[in-house]
């Protein structure tokens, strides 16, 4: 059994074309009904304000599969330590045996996540946006931005957080880092009206983009909301977009965005995961005009997808240490 | 983070009453609702004849929660490797860090499993029972016997397996290691007719003890069924118990003895989970003629209470290697 720890794996993938690739292919998998995923596995440690998420797939032929678990403790700030962590397991998809242990401390979810940001971007968002507005300014905020420029040239970025200092560090630490002008917008109304692609990364429980503020030719990607009572986006909205998508329906009914919309007694006009538009079996804009959204809940899919990479990149730099029992 | 390989976790601790009493607490815990137990997940992986399971819970106050992993890859034995595997992953119930890996490949399983039964018999069974029969004649044929010696003092042993062979493997093996005598039994209604206690331990998809065949005053533990498709008691058995119970309803009717009742539309006259009758919430046999059965899924209660104990112990010894990141 091999034992990655979080340094050796940022050291053996980054944020790239590769990586995007790879999170593609799973999506087409999923898509294709080529993978068995079962539902989440969630349990919540309410007395220390604690949740953690077990996150599985098979995608057919490929020789291992990834066990995730993700704890979220959010008190931990509190002791100096992160909120999120955890692990991925690579079990033999032949044997069932142990590979491997990516001890991530959730490194490959950041990655898969923002990926999956980027193929919705590059699947739904029209070529020629000029202006990307993120809403948030923690981890997702910065690496959705960063995958975003794999996929789409974009001249300007504005960025508004509930907290103005920490999008006052994005702009000062993002400028450099994306190439492009990093403005703060305090209204978070304006930025939605100016921007022609948007991101949502926030744990937001009240929707943060209203629909009257959208204009035609915008494209939305909304990825804080992986919990019942998390929202980002007014149900109404749902309803004003062309094309709803996201990348998995039986999660984001629970989940997600159109888990509000359902009780809002709202249902977009059209429903489709991004694998099937990816693989273009589901159609998506239709128009320059048209308002499209996406709305990601995280899949186990990509968890198993990025979880083999990762170990291929590492296992080919020779990374790793070895337990021996 | 620490890690222990299966031989420290053996060396840890054995079969016996403290162990019986950790078992103990958690059923207890279980019936108080000081519990958080989500449902199991569960994954096939169909083209390789294999599945993986998932099991969790969170104990109210209890330091360290475990998630454990658990493929079964059923063509294992022609690669010269063992069916079953898994490992358990101890978390910080305060931060969600890992704390530990047990890499155990199933033997803090195969223990709370046999601690379960020896409860089942300790709560259900007549104090006086003489004879025991053990259906199935593998490692927890093995174990459930020895268990059971913790709550009662039998006379003699009878075993029957599909595998006759097995079954004088197990009476070679056991008469030593329990210290009554052990008869091989080619008739296995005749083991069931002249049994006090019964344990059934297999994975079968019929039902291996029939209604008729069961005397007024036995206890049945059935505890090979964990899967909707196994099945080890004839519904009509539920039906002419005096007493049903099961570790988990919501999962004995869906994995276990009262999913093939439901199906063939019986229900038996009660029924109760052992945590519940443990602390005397519900009530087990009324009476020395009583016909009782406890169903063993398996719950993820099980899985923490043993898994921090093991910790514990293992930590005691100074056992367990320490992985710096």
């Amino acid at each position: 059994m091999k034992i990655f720890s979080r340094a050796e794996l940022e050291h053996a993938f980054k944020l790239d074309t590769v990586a995007l690739g790879v999170i593609r292919n799973g999506f087409v998998a999923l898509a294709e009904d080529r993978v068995v995923i079962p539902p989440i596995l969630s349990m919540d440690v309410a007395e220390n304000n604690g949740e953690v998420d077990v996150k599985t797939a098979y995608i057919e032929g490929v020789p291992q599969f990834a066990i995730k678990v993700s704890p979220g403790f959010f008190e931990n700030p509190k002791f100096g330590l992160p909120s999120l962590n955890g692990l991925m397991i690579l079990f033999s998809s032949q044997t069932g045996l142990i590979e491997a242990l990516l001890l991530d401390k959730g490194y490959l979810t950041e990655i898969r996540t923002a990926l999956a940001g980027a193929l919705a971007a590059e699947n739904l968002a029209n070529p020629g946006i000029k202006t990307v507005g993120i809403i948030g300014a923690g981890a997702q905020a910065r690496l959705q931005a960063q995958a975003l420029k794999l996929v789409r040239k974009f001249e300007h970025l504005q960025v508004w957080s509930i907290v103005p200092e920490e999008a006052e560090d994005y702009r000062n630490e993002m400028e450099t880092v994306l190439g492009v002008p990093v403005t703060v917008q305090t209204e978070r109304n304006t930025l939605v009206e100016t921007s022609d692609l948007i991101v949502t990364t926030t744990p937001s429980r009240e929707p943060l983009i209203e629909a009257d503020c959208v204009r035609p030719g915008t494209h939305i990607t909304a990825m804080g909301s992986d919990q019942a009572e998390k929202n980002e986006l007014t149900p109404e909205l749902l309803k004003k977009a062309d094309c709803f998508v996201c990348d998995r329906i039986s999660q984001s009914e629970t989940l997600g965005e159109l888990h509000h919309a359902k009780d809002a007694g709202i249902t977009p006009e059209t429903i489709a995961e991004l694998g099937s538009v990816i693989s273009g079996k589901s159609s998506g804009r239709q128009s320059e005009a048209d308002i499209t959204i996406c709305d990601l809940t995280g899949t186990g899919v990509q968890d198993t997808a990025i979880a083999v990479y990762a170990f291929e990149q590492a296992v080919g730099l020779k990374l790793g240490s070895i337990f021996e029992e």
